[in-house]
């Protein structure tokens, strides 16, 4: 029994400044929220951290949950896009190269719910 | 380089009605929350879905974030919980046992970040 898969994506490399910039990394979000036909409910939350200046956003979807977590000290992103309906996977690599200037992107995919019935 | 530790956490034959019932879901991550000292900012999204009856709630928090999904008509939750700062795993299973009637627990742990380095 899956329940959908969940993408635990970390961006390696990354533009400090653009993961510091709360509408940069909002405006990656709100495009792959159009690109990839997900609904979000409500109102995403976002916050903006002291220095280093990390971002956090969450989008609850009735697809499940979209998020995003930014390192400027660290050159990093940690994105997780969890689906419960089947849906193409995004061009992560493109994607976060062009919003965040990340030069390595390692993507994980895992199947919810299907192990704890085995 | 890792920025910290997500736990990804499916809990099987749970009780259905517990997992329709908002409060009761609630109930068990508020608990986590203090339990394992999180702090959460500003205010949580919870949304109830038509039938079967499914709950989400998201929590932004300084360490990142808390997730949970529910299935009713699967007897399935899944949790979520990234934390960027060291922390002692919680029993889940004796909690989602209590809160949930969870019968079968599957914590699967992911170091976030360290691979996009490799």
């Amino acid at each position: 029994m899956s329940v959908g898969t969940e993408w635990l994506v970390d961006a390696a490399g990354c533009s400090p400044e653009r993961l510091a910039d709360l509408a940069a990394v909002r405006r990656l979000l709100d495009g792959l929220v159009v690109e990839l036909d997900l609904r979000v409910v409500g109102t995403p939350s976002w916050q903006k951290f002291p220095e280093p200046g990390g971002v956090t956003g969450l989008y609850l979807l009735t697809e499940s949950h979209l998020a995003v977590h930014t390192y400027p000290e660290h050159g990093l992103a940690t994105l997780n896009l969890f689906c419960c309906r089947p849906r193409t996977e995004p061009p992560w690599e493109e994607r976060l190269a062009d919003a965040l200037g990340a030069t390595r992107v390692l993507v994980r995919r895992v199947g919810r719910g299907e192990g704890a019935w085995q």
